[in-house]
C-alpha cells in the first residue's frame, strides 16, 4: 500500500514507465491464474484478467505483451515448488518420479492450463511461437536434459542421443497434456524405460 | 449447376434439411482450406469462411457443428494422396520413409496448418479435444500402429510395446509440428531408430 496520493486521472500513471506495482502484479497474475483455471483457453482474455484484478488493459499488455507472456508467467510462478528434480543415479528411476510429479502437477495447478494455453496461441501468432520455441522450452527441457546427460555420464546411454530422447520426452509428454490424458500414469514407466532404452526382458 | 428457379428468399433453404450440396460443400471446404492457409489459425473463422464460400452459416454449421469438424474435413481430404504408406519389411526403413512424407505433407499443405488449428482448438473446447482424441487420432494413427505391428510379427520389437511407441511417435511428431520445427528432417532418422530401439552401434 503507498499512502501517496492518488494521481489525477488527467496524468494517471503514464510517467511511471514500465516499473512495476508487486501488489498490482501479483494482483494480476493471481486473476490470471483463477480465468484459466476456470475457463481454459478458449475463456481466455487480457480484457477479463484485467477486470478481475482490477488493472488497466494498457498496464497488463505493458508488463506482458502477448497472452503467450501471461500464460508463461502463470506457468514459471509455481513450478519450481511442486516438480522436484531427482537425482537416484539410475535413469528411469529418475525419469519416471520427475514426469509423473509433472503430470500431476500440470493436472492440478494453473500451470497445465497455462502450458495448453501457451502450445494453443503458438498456432495463432509467429510471437507467441518464438515464446514457446525459443524462450520456454529451453528453461523448461533443462531437468530432463540434465538427467539423461548423467545417464550419459554413467554410460547408460549415448551422449549423442540425448537431443532425441528430450525431444521424445518432451513429445509424449504434451501429447498426454494435449489430449487429456495425464491422469493415464500407468504408461508413465514403460515409456520411459523405451526412451532410456532399457528393453522390457532386460 | 442446378436449373431449377432460385427459391424466395423468405422460404430460405430450410427445407433440405441436412442433405448437402456438393457443389457448395466443396466451395466450402476449398474456402476453409484457403483461410487457414492464409490467416492460421488465430484468423480462422466461420464468418470469414462463409463470406469466401458465398455459403450461410447455418449451413456451414449444419455440415460442420464446430470448427475441428471443419479441420479434420481439411486435413482427410488431401491426406491419402500425398502419405503413401511404405511396406518395406525393415521398420526403420518405413518409419523413415512415412514420417518424412508426413512432415512434408504437413509443410506444404493447408492440412498443417488445419492440424495445428485442431490441436489449438481442442485446448478450448471439450467438444473439439473429443473430435482430436476419439475420432481424429485413431483413424490417422492406424499406418503407424500397422508398421509397428509388422516389426512386431518379424519379430523387431515386443507387441506388447506398440502401443507405447505409437504414443512416442504421434508426441515426436505433434511436437515438431507444434514448434513449427518440421523442416528439421535430419532429426527423422536418428529418433526413429530410437523408437524402433536399433541401437546406434549396432
Amino acid at each position: 500500500m503507498t499512502t501517496k496520493p492518488i494521481p489525477a486521472p488527467a496524468k494517471k500513471r503514464t510517467s511511471i514507465g514500465s516499473r512495476r506495482n508487486p501488489e498490482a502484479e501479483a494482483a494480476v497474475l493471481a486473476a490470471a491464474k483463477d480465468l484459466i483455471s476456470e475457463k481454459g483457453y478458449a475463456g481466455f482474455s487480457v480484457d477479463e484478467v484485467a477486470r478481475r484484478a482490477g488493472a488497466g488493459k494498457t498496464t497488463i499488455y505493458r508488463w506482458y505483451p502477448t497472452k503467450a507472456d501471461l500464460f508463461i508467467a502463470i506457468y514459471t510462478a509455481e513450478r519450481s515448488t511442486f516438480v522436484p528434480v531427482p537425482d537416484t543415479g539410475n535413469l528411469v528411476e529418475e525419469l519416471v518420479q520427475y514426469t509423473t510429479s509433472l503430470w500431476r502437477f500440470w493436472e492440478s495447478h494453473p500451470a497445465g492450463a497455462a502450458l495448453r494455453g501457451l502450445i494453443a496461441e503458438a498456432q495463432g501468432t509467429p510471437e507467441a511461437l518464438s515464446a514457446l520455441r525459443d524462450r520456454f522450452l529451453p528453461d523448461r527441457t533443462a531437468d530432463v536434459r540434465r538427467m539423461l546427460s548423467g545417464g550419459a555420464a554413467r554410460g547408460e546411454l549415448q551422449a549423442a542421443e540425448v537431443d532425441d530422447k528430450v525431444a521424445l520426452w518432451v513429445g509424449f509428454s504434451w501429447f498426454k497434456l494435449l489430449v487429456g490424458e495425464l491422469h493415464d500414469e500407468g504408461v508413465i514407466k514403460s515409456v520411459m524405460m523405451q526412451i532410456a532404452e532399457v528393453r522390457r526382458d532386460s
